[in-house]
């Protein structure tokens, strides 16, 4: 029955299953529960939705790659 | 003030309007607190953005109606 | 793999035993998914823990109570 | 590494812009946690996602849309 | 029924109401939903149930105060 | 900026520490983001606020254990 809950970028699917399979050995493993009984979501949050350190991680993106080109 | 979220697949929004109404009803009556207090969270996941036992959904759904098909 | 979390107060386990299975029974015939696929937390919420309107919970509460005895 | 979850109605850059300022401000003002450390994320939840008193957000929306024009 | 979870520290009783009283204020005016639809669920994480960089943050906390008194 | 909540068992500090090394680790590479951004959040649940399959997870629990014993 235990739950995981993955806030972060949109990854592909070949990713997703690495993501989910390794997650879900590791606590497997580390608790004794049995593989099957694991659920994980995976929440996609896109730039325009999160705010990192008081900002919108957008503004802040930009802003890098703005001055990496600088 | 007591709040549900429900992370499962797409409903239809008569199946909606059962789920939000019938579980109000049921948590209003078991815990005395008047159902204008409770709000509930549709959270669709779809089978490419949930793992169960290590893998992603979609491709234990896709799997399952292969053997079905056989 | 429906997951359903409710915060709200502190129940019983005999009401507890009766919220998760009222909401397991309905959200399994609404969403046509196997019962034993549904996960429910309960997550409990003291009245210092919450706000409403602004407002501590436990501020509104003892506010009412004591409108109530005058 | 506080992290805030804002489940509410969409809102445009600019508004998103001044809550996840506001927020991480007054929180880290209150915790003594430097704002760098915290994430906002906003969950939008649109009005046939959610239920309030038992009702679709979205049927209450419109009676009261209906009544008004009356 | 926008609903605000805040994932921190502990905090005292007059902490909690001016975030609460705050995040409520500055919510309701960007959303132009009034006040008393808003909740604000104070989800406390004590040190030893928070990872931070891939580092339990008791650990970390306790490196830093070590370093301090050095 | 990616958080992880995980909804188990309570676990000693030694699993916290290598379930939060092994998960940030893993996500880090994944998503090409820098371990330091990622939040792993523990939220143990116990056997008697949990439901599985419609049923309180203790309930379950005890009937296994005696069922094991016959």
């Amino acid at each position: 029955m235990p739950t995981i809950f993955f806030y972060g970028p949109e990854l592909d699917d070949e990713k997703k299953r690495e993501l989910i399979d390794s997650f879900t050995e590791i606590a497997s493993r580390l608790t004794g529960i049995d593989k099957s009984a694991f659920v994980v979501y995976l929440r996609a949050s896109s730039p325009d939705k999160v705010g990192v350190g008081g900002e919108l991680l957008k503004d802040r993106l930009e802003r890098e790659k703005g001055s990496e080109r600088t």
